[in-house]
């Protein structure tokens, strides 16, 4: 099934859904523990919920594929990761909050550091700090003048060695050679058009690259710069669109406010805790139809390699879920975008627990939210990317198919 | 895997497959209780019969998608629901068993009632019984002519205020406007061709609606008539020429004899009780290979809200099952087109529990037929259009495929 075919069948209904996201949410055992970071943490209300509700494990993507943020974030709301793979750029761009405009050509940006002989010898300016990052932004930016009389150039920080160049204008094409050779030792490549109908984009290119290594010829680290990821900006059907669901965004990192962004999603204010995102969601409940609550601490600390404090956080969120039931959603789903193992301190290919609970759903056997208990639940395993129509149904958003 | 793939591993061999289909079969608790219809009800036979099959559960159409009888049973039979998603006008004639040649364009209508100008005022004609539809096709009919030398008109009666219109002729398109505006208060649509190709079909629509309102112009509630669902006839290939079965259906309502036609399958008598079902398909166990049976009041129990009422039906079928096991097919299989809650009064999307017994069948270790145990079946959680392939391969139909 394609997951846009959901689009075809939704109707109106005034019934509310909350989309819980523990980023990285599904873990493993790790330095001789037998349990998962969920399966060793103390969650009296999220077992509850699983109790009286139907529960499963979600594959992001696909069988032993780790995704990244953005097609795992897609998956979730129903965007098919493969179709809608967002390029490297534009997440770049939704990563820093950036608006972006539809006659924008995104960029990543990597500062480098080469030789006199313009030998790459450091891919990542000896990694320079943020506060290095904008000021040289800047100093391209207030140096670059124009490139051309249609294009304008903007440069933003992101962090440490990275940056986004924006291009704006008509006509740019993202069929371009990346600059950055992967290894240093070489020459960066040319910023060739792979394609005739770039040749106009590239040559720009290849002139803001000369300008801005004169740019930079002062500088110690950061003397050149390598692109990749070129992308156009592509205007994605909102969720309004597709599911006619009035969407609010509760998230703290600037990239997940920046996915929401591109779905068209409200983005609600900039919550300063856990606590602070659910009373954010209660204050928000009446004005929207949709929330995506987006917990980012269970990834970081997974992606930190530290087990105990990523369970830590489970226990935090589980202490705070009556506050969330208490609203008596229409649909409740806890889930992960994807599995961050503190044992791996990283993004994994391992599927992830899920919750969904509603008045609609089919009670399984499952009486405690972990990994293992949930490969038992009535959901089974689910590509993520039908979440959504499973949470449409069970909002009762979805009419029959077919006579 | 298309549907389609196992129709090239197809040979030959005499054995026999039951489809024994309780319409709507899958449910939910209700009212405070905690188990299902099928869990509820007392089923010593099909307990024991899936003790010593394998079990799991289906999936009619997709994650979440809630099936219409159309495409479930498409499903059941191997035929993907959405490449096979059978037209309005085509489900309306099976609905009554209308014979149906590939020169057929099929249209649903719906009586209505206009006002001194033209305006509707009830989509529904006041529902009108089935004895004055009866009477007003039979006046349309009767009055209309030859819209065309080369069209032949025909009127059928459905039910309240539904009937069938076919226009039989060669050529004929079905990309023509509805008229029905899906609401009062307004003049019905014209049926305008949607594409240059349907101009000449559009033409003699307009002039058979014309000629119907002043046909009607006397009657109070039905004077005026609205066209939905334009199908034309449409060949789908026959389970014989798929599968090189034989097939028996035996179902007492006509829109499961129609559908089961639609496939090439012999139409057995309508059998006046469940019992009398089971006797049919005795009394033909010789001169088939493959028998549809057909159990209608699981699901219109369903549809009724009457949680006892399906669980008494499932105890009547669960009593006869000896009928059925004594015969000793080759594979029996067990399960529903879809779910049919009494919680919910209609169909929905939740998988549909399924026994599969066959003695080339691998055990499992469910012991009961229910929803929560078919959770943990050796089947796991299978799309139903891959069913049919299922029961082929245990009834030893389908060779290996690659060396």
């Amino acid at each position: 099934m394609e997951a846009e075919f959901i689009d075809t069948l939704v109707v109106k209904n005034n019934t509310k859904i909350i989309f819980l996201i523990m980023d990285g949410l599904g873990g493993l055992p790790m330095g001789g523990r037998d349990q998962t970071e969920l399966e060793a943490a103390r969650t009296p209300n999220l077992d509850a919920l699983a109790g009286k509700s139907v529960c499963g494990l979600l594959d992001p993507v696909g069988y032993g594929i780790t995704p990244g943020s953005g097609p795992a974030h897609f998956a979730l709301f129903g965007y098919d990761p493969f179709k809608n793979n967002i390029g490297r750029g534009i997440l770049e761009a939704a990563g820093i909050d950036f608006p972006m405009t539809d006659r924008d050509l995104l960029i990543r940006v990597n500062f480098a550091t080469i030789d006199t002989n313009g030998i790459i010898v450091d891919r990542r300016a000896g990694r320079i700090d943020n506060e290095t990052n904008k000021r040289i932004c800047k100093k391209l930016q207030n140096n670059m003048g124009r490139i051309s009389d249609r294009v304008e150039v903007i440069f933003e920080p992101v962090r440490e060695h990275r940056a986004l160049l924006a291009l704006r204008g008509d006509g740019l094409r993202d069929e371009i050679q990346e600059t950055d050779p992967q290894q240093t030792g070489l020459h960066p490549f040319s910023p060739k058009a792979l394609v005739p109908e770039a040749e106009e984009t590239a040559a720009l290119l290849h002139e803001l690259v000369n300008k801005a290594r004169n740019i930079l010829s002062d500088e110690k680290k950061a003397n050149m710069l390598l692109l990749r990821g070129y992308s156009r900006y592509r205007q994605y059907p909102s969720m309004e669109q597709r599911y006619g669901l009035n969407a609010l965004a509760i998230a703290g990192y600037p990239m997940y406010r920046g996915i929401a962004r591109l779905l068209g999603m409200t983005i609600g204010p900039q919550p300063e805790s856990i606590r602070a995102e659910f009373m954010a969601l209660r204050e928000n409940y009446k004005a929207y139809d949709f929330f995506f609550v987006h917990i980012k601490p269970t990834d970081s600390r997974g992606e930190d390699g530290d087990f105990d404090a990523k369970v830590k956080v489970i226990e935090e969120v589980d202490s705070l879920i009556p506050l969330v039931t208490e609203l008596n959603p229409d649909v409740l789903v806890v889930t992960g975008d994807h599995s961050t193992p503190a044992a791996l301190a990283s993004h994994s290919w391992h599927a992830v627990p899920v919750i969904l609970s509603s008045a609609t759903c089919r009670p399984d056997r499952v009486e405690k939210f972990g990994e293992r208990d949930c490969i038992l639940g009535g959901l089974g395993r689910v590509p993520t990317m039908y979440l959504m129509g499973l949470a449409l149904a069970h909002a009762r958003r979805l009419e029959k198919f077919g006579a």
